[in-house]
């Protein structure tokens, strides 16, 4: 199933997006929240998803272009990231691989939709980077769990723009990345979340081309610590992850900054970032 | 006036607490939610100093031994956080004053209340630590704001305690900090938020006791950047600030890692966090 936040008629709704991605199914059953947040606060992924398959018997499809899609999770506790997660982007930096995860977040309010655009705030960065990256849905509170039982807690996936501004991440904010990490819709999510029943994350293509053109093209068959392994992580460093927690896993080679002279992101550019089996997002560039 | 989260009667209420401290006023006005969050996002600090003092006039005081204090602040947006903020504090560490702000952060849900417990996951760190500090609370919307306009967007002032776990912030996580100050229970804060317009920041003590033993004392009069300074720096880093945001402004000298030898947070042990003007938080620690 690809579980999808959308608004229709000047109202938010849940949806199930049709596996083309023609039409959407809004769901409308008085049982269900009109978030993504709510319905996983109401159970195991086996009960929401009962619940979703329910509400889909009486649901109304409409075609793609009548809804605007939203973010899948909007407003969630934490979004969480992983840096230096793929082997072979450690090796375009030249850096070894890390022998833990390393954690850094975004805030809730940077999420933004699918088709939404991403502001570059001219006086505060000249250093906008793209990186595409498969992001974990959390479907049940979790504190320390293993790798072999994390699996449990994962409601789906979902396609996540980790865009950064490299000047403050690297070189400002004494060394810690949040702020550059964590500017204003500085995190597109979409289009999509592709509940776990439905998807293997093992060996996923993603890519992300900017104005048409592929800057990104990886596999998370190269992801140093998987999507269980991230969350057994987490969860035993004292933090207890909830419902609707998001956790972008890494990014693959092809980041503007590692390039020879380095490139960014101007105004104008078209950003889409794209997993195979969840969907594309597709993001413009606007200078503020 | 002093704004307060409370449980009475199985039910959540926001409250003014009296000058003595004796007694809460519970606000029942239908006009008003029942989060502070929620009460900060239906305008200016002015509208909302009218609204709680019209619910006041109808308001039935009980004793504060019959309430129990939550956080005066809950599900915020972002709870933000100062490093190296007081030129007493960086002269311990040997360390330069910043030139700017150091910004990192906590999650929402490492909030707990006043008189919570502070759990040491004995598991994951042996050295948690200690730090009170001086928590801004936001009042509204904010983006690219002058330090001389930042002073309109402070809704008041609360007593915070930066709970650190120092072998996850200084050496594990590949140098960020966001685990070793993100566990689970890390963010107490309270007992009240203070009311911008009855509390100048400019000059206030604060002191961290341990098991009745001060271990901090430091006035506010030290910061490296005061709290409009830090607002208006944050405000043009890209980020937009929103009702409810919590900014702690950084500790005094006095923190268990630089003694020689450093001295760690026990099972059993109790802290108290003070600031003139607001009041007292006392949190035991408990190992988990």
């Amino acid at each position: 199933m690809k579980l999808v936040q959308c608004s229709h008629g000047g109202k938010d709704h849940l949806g199930l997006l049709s596996a083309d991605e023609s039409t959407v199914k809004l769901l409308n059953d008085p049982n269900l929240p009109n978030s993504a947040v709510k319905l996983l606060q109401l159970g195991s992924r086996q009960h929401v998803l009962e619940l979703l398959k329910a509400a889909e018997a009486t649901a109304n499809a409409v075609p793609l272009s009548e809804v605007k899609l939203l973010a899948p999770i909007t407003s969630p506790d934490k979004v969480l990231c992983i840096g230096m997660n793929y082997v072979d982007h450690c090796a375009e930096q030249n850096m070894p691989v890390p022998t833990e995860p390393v954690v850094f977040n975004k805030f809730p309010s940077c999420i933004v939709g699918p088709s939404d655009v991403i502001e570059l705030p001219s006086a505060v960065t000249s250093q906008l980077d793209w990186e595409v990256e498969l992001a974990v849905v959390i479907g049940q509170k979790c504190r320390d769990v293993s790798p072999e039982q994390a699996g449990d807690y994962i409601f789906g996936y979902t396609v996540a723009h980790d865009v950064s501004a490299r000047d403050w991440q690297l070189r400002k904010n004494g060394g810690q990345w949040l702020v550059g990490k964590a500017m204003d819709t500085f995190c597109p999510l979409g289009p999509c979340i592709t509940t776990a029943d439905s998807l293997d994350p093992a060996n996923l293509s993603l890519w992300c081309r900017v104005n048409g053109e592929t800057q990104q093209q990886g596999g998370t068959a190269q992801l140093v610590f998987n999507c269980r392994q991230v969350i057994s992580h987490l969860s035993r460093s004292g933090i207890t992850l909830l419902p609707g927690d998001v956790i972008l896993t890494g990014t693959p080679p092809g980041v503007g900054v590692f390039r020879k002279p380095p490139v960014f992101l101007k105004h104008g550019d078209v950003v889409e970032c794209g997993v195979e089996g969840i969907g594309i997002i597709t993001n413009k560039v606007v200078a503020v």
